[in-house]
């Protein structure tokens, strides 16, 4: 009952906006206690308004940069950021924040702004879980934004953007591996394509590489993929980047689509939860259950294979 | 009754060496057949002599073409290969085999070679486990190496590269978001780099780059990872790629290392099949059972959050 009424005091702070109280709420969310995920199904109703808007691309391109570039040009319209980091290789994510490179202390002052990151190993299965439920509570916080930043390697990584509404991918000059892996089919087409590093020389070729890929492809709803130049460190091209995901919001909205995407993504999610539930249940039999270990034990010796012993850690631990 | 004696007559002509047997039963595994299952079952105790070696790297780097220009260099050894492809943008699994570029029909008409191809999408969570039950039947099909092409890109891909005794990866000039992506930590180090494509005038750069990467590692095992050259269009360095891979398994058998890396990914292969068989199994779930649906659209009509639909969805499919 008490656990109850402080869920229920947390869930009125953070409704008003407290930061603190949202600090709080990820804490925990990311230590997997009960009172966070009973906070969560409390607050889904006041879930939806914000727009979630995902970053990919490979480390390096500068993607935190981008982030806290328009992070101010967002405040500019007044609008409530929360910013979510998932890239281990981020300054956001590694605390390296107070690079003269990124002016993020500007934002750390603003009680407009909330970031936040969260590491990307460890986690088995449950990091892109834990993720949404992060952006579920920032938008109940009543932030416009929820900015997610993630590389885009590994499943996890992939999982976590496929939740944005609008998904921005980050390329620099010299970002071969990105296009070739677009042009291949092997990396979906995202909803906006930045090429930053934009003073770089090579930075018309890669534009012309990136038009080359998008010539070939047909977004299935109609929208047109725009591909910005952002030097983001001077804050260049960040008014166009916000004005582009304005035009996609819109556009999604206006095709119905946006619908469409949030409930086949919150339908996946719902599917992506349980199983990585399932897989830690299993794990966890394994390395408390001798019976267990030893089952494993006969597929190393190659006595029993993989899938028999599969089968029979599932009629064990689950179906029995 | 029918059903095992076909299945024996299958193992035996497949332990003899027989081509079409082999085929017949990756027919099978790729298939879903229970069949294949049991065959694998029955061979398990077979397997564990050929060295697994995994290809990874982004796409268009030229796999395809340096694994046919090894595959000419095991057969001067006389050993017998078995190439499986489940790179979606690979040659080998779009059918494009006849190019002048890559030499494969030599290897087609040799019956020490075998290619086999396996499509990367629309086998959800299954394409994982159905290679690496082929790589299982392959080795005990009586082949030398199994030499596995994967894009570095998405898990499944990891996980098949993951069930490699040695992972070559393989990159080209302008492969920057690789380079990045090892710098940062988010791919991992593999144990032998291969730069293709070495004729271009970038390629002192990239092999300068790689190795500032690597500087920065230190491999536990205490194997210094070789940073090779290759043109494999043209042959070029092919031979010292087999040196590399050849040494690199004496490495791990006198390390004592390749029991270890064998035990922890046959345990991880087993976690593995077991949660794709529960995410399949509540996949259908949802599909077959209206009150399922139900339970998602209360999600996306958000009534009910995604965490306490997962629970619910546990409770009546798994633990019910």
């Amino acid at each position: 009952m008490a656990d109850v009424a402080k869920s229920a005091s947390l869930a009125e702070r953070l409704l008003a906006g407290e930061k603190r109280a949202l600090a709080r709420a990820i804490t925990l969310i990311e230590s997997d206690d009960p009172a966070g995920w009973e906070l969560v199904r409390e607050l889904y109703p006041r879930t939806g308004k914000a727009r979630i808007i995902g970053f990919t691309g490979p480390p390096g391109v500068g993607k935190s940069t981008l982030i806290g570039a328009l992070t101010g040009e967002l405040r500019k319209a007044e609008r409530e950021v929360a910013v979510l980091s998932i890239d281990p290789s981020s300054p956001f994510t590694r605390g390296a924040l107070l690079g003269d490179r990124i002016r993020l202390t500007d934002h750390f002052l603003d009680p407009g702004v909330f970031i936040r990151s969260m590491a990307s190993r460890g986690a088995l299965g449950g990091l892109s879980e834990a993720a949404l439920q992060v952006a579920l509570i920032m938008d109940a916080a009543g932030k416009d934004d929820v900015l997610i930043e993630t590389v885009g390697v590994g499943q996890a990584e992939i999982d976590i953007v496929d939740h944005a509404d609008t998904i921005v991918l980050a390329l620099m000059p010299g970002s071969g591996d990105s296009i070739q892996a677009l042009k291949a089919g092997v990396m979906e087409i995202p909803d906006v394509i930045v090429v930053n590093k934009a003073d770089h020389p090579m930075t018309d070729t890669m534009v012309r590489e990136v038009r080359g890929v998008l010539a070939l492809s047909q977004d299935p709803e109609g929208w047109k993929v725009p591909i910005l130049r952002t030097e983001a460190a001077r804050g260049e091209g960040v008014e166009e980047l916000a004005a582009q995901i304005d035009a996609h919001r819109k556009f999604i909205e206006q095709a119905g689509t946006l619908a469409e995407r949030r409930a086949r993504n919150l339908r996946s999610e719902v599917l992506g939860i349980a199983t990585s539930r399932m897989r830690r249940r299993l794990e966890q039999a394994v390395s408390e259950d001798p019976a267990t270990a030893e089952l494993l034990d006969r597929v190393v010796r190659r006595e029993l294979d993989p899938a028999t012993a599969a089968g029979e850690l599932l009629e064990k631990h689950v179906d029995g």
